[in-house]
């Protein structure tokens, strides 16, 4: 937890003799916000007006509404994706007002703040390296700090100042990232041919994303004919999948359900030119078990 | 009017020695074109030619389609949280290709570009220190400017000329600003114990802002039980709500409206896990009278 | 074809002497990902980590899905506002994991890089001076590269390798631009008095824009009174629109259509204050015929 979060000595002086010094730092945003109010909007303000030169860079705004899961989903599968040293500033925030923390975490290469409520699960579960502070020094905040909206008011700035280089110490108080609030992520577990596992997000297409990882389950891109591969029971819904694909346009297109692996990295399930989520009546949380065939 | 819009010598001078001096300038958008064309992407472009190290930052583009009373409102409510200097670029413009005149304004720290059809009429009620242009001069417009797109062929040119630098009074004739376009606006006076105000906005979650700031109603957070601090009618509705909360979390979730302090500055109505708006049938301009209790 | 795609000596001689030197270079985005899922901003982070320094700019990402023709009208409205060497990523992909090419083009003073789907059609049409490639080099892409998210693995890396001043040769194995696949586009041509076209765009009004460049009708706008100028005939639907408007504000609020010179350059069908797509039932592709009333 003592670790120090900004490079060594030894590592700014490489730093400085490559590209990197002459670098913009980034700010990436993820909220449930929407874009029709200006909320986003002053965030970014904020975020200017404190770093200037900072790349800020939304990833989305459209998390369903107050929905931790899937925002800490959607930030999972982004996260990667970005510069060391990006700091995602990330609002999903039922609880404002009420008693949960402002929260500030270094986890492997990347900074991430917002509320202690779960949004950070996935990265907390992958990346070892970890420490993390309460947002509880006021000078890093903006003066006055409303009840609703600690995206503009403590989110943003302390998101900007770190960015900007400010130490994660210096934003709060340390505390154990172990105490951190998680909601339930997979990975699930194989029980001999089974897994059993859910969705944990619908795409804009319908695609119903599992949470079983693609590395979990190799025997369902094999050579063997499609429908010999695995299925996917949805015991709720008393529907079985059968049938995978590589991609989309290897898929026959008549409207019913296959397999394929997410570019997410996950197993997903998606009818071609269609929406799986409302033909099979599935959304996010829905029970599946996956079975494969050829064991 | 005559005051200079650029900083003096000795101010210059000591921007220099700040990190201000390598900062990049922003141009702040707000529209009424939401996302789906292309008008957006095409005045960024326009920007980034005249001016590549410019920030762009969108406030929102989804203004209710040519609301002008609700893109001032949301203008009002942004604006501050920008660096000084920001060039707001605001298109919400009914009157495109009619005699209205296209304006740029220096008031406060901030520049704001776009129609003068009543979108700049908060900042010209709160900020004292003014003066104004007519854009009248081609050399900052497109070579070609068509009768529908002025966003693109007047106001975004003019705006990123102004954010590298061009004064103020390059950009066209100087006009009084008393002299331009104003919206109907607050804030509402009080009588007796009575205020009578209506509903300026309804944000994404169906919350209603009214035009009352929260600075005139101290009474509405004091420590007094929430149902005998104030209330709020709704005459045209034959509603009144009784209730208020400092924050969302802190009130039950029972589908009842209540009174709170919206992160804008304003007193909002909303109902928990609700949508007021639907819940009350109040929309933009609803009438309200507001009404303390304990004077 | 054997062009140098980037300024020879001399021009970069020159290009350091102005402000250019010190520019962002500036990579477009246009997709039909929609902003709900995290996607777009992946591609964001994909592209800074690259190329911290580059700007990035959203053209639209609600290309309606899998909608070629759309997006390729939308992209040629646009390309022409951004900075010479900007590059367009742009993905409407409905082939993604088949056969069909990855490629980047230069076209007149721009690049564009994405599926070789039609999407360039009027790039390709419009800008004499062209040179293409395959995206063959994998150094250029992601180590790893999914079945189903070119967008993330390919064009993005290969864009903004691009973008920060990789040749295009070094992208992958030159191909003939006269190879590569064209979608059906305009200008289309006059028959004695009479333009057989047909509408290309709807755009968030409802206002049709056809596939007729306003430069080939300019009697469309001349002194004459709007009824005598010129008709437009939607065969397929039984209507027939004779009047036009110089701008939206001219028009009577009567809820007839008129025609008029969209600010895109092209011809377009509107009624005022409502949505001509909806009361004419017209829609992309739908045929019209342009009849010149005073010749």
């Amino acid at each position: 937890m003592e670790e120090s979060i900004f490079p060594s000595k030894e590592e700014e002086h490489n730093m400085s003799q490559t590209s990197l010094s002459h670098s913009r730092p980034v700010v990436a945003l993820l909220t449930d916000f929407g874009l029709a109010d200006g909320d986003v909007g002053v965030m970014k303000g904020v975020i200017a007006t404190i770093a200037p030169d900072l790349h800020i860079i939304d990833i989305t705004h459209e998390v369903a509404p107050q929905n931790i899961p899937s925002g800490a989903w959607i930030l999972a599968t982004a996260y990667r994706y970005f510069p060391e040293n990006t700091v995602f500033v990330c609002v999903v925030d039922p609880g404002v007002g009420s008693s949960r923390k402002a929260i500030a975490l270094h986890a492997g290469d990347w900074f991430f703040v917002g509320p202690d409520n779960g949004l950070f699960s996935y990265v907390l579960a992958e990346q070892i390296d970890q420490s993390a502070v309460v947002l509880s020094n006021p000078a890093y905040h903006l003066p006055q700090v409303s009840a609703t909206f600690h995206g503009r008011d403590i989110f943003a700035p302390s998101g900007a100042h770190l960015a900007r280089g400010v130490p994660l110490t210096e934003l709060g108080t340390q505390i154990d990232p172990a105490t951190l609030q998680r909601v339930d992520i997979g990975p699930p577990a194989r029980r001999g041919r089974h897994i059993d596992a859910h969705i944990v997000y619908v795409d804009r297409f319908g695609n119903l994303i599992s949470d079983i990882p693609v590395s979990l389950v190799p025997e369902l891109f094999s050579s063997l004919a499609a429908e010999q591969r695995a299925q996917i029971i949805f015991p709720t819904l008393a529907v079985v999948v059968d049938r995978s694909s590589h991609f989309f346009a290897e898929s026959p297109d008549d409207g019913k359900p296959f397999i394929y692996a997410d570019s997410s990295g996950y197993v997903g399930i998606a009818v071609r030119n269609g929406n799986a989520a409302s033909a099979l009546g599935a959304e996010i949380g829905t029970l599946i078990t996956y079975v494969n065939s050829n064991m």
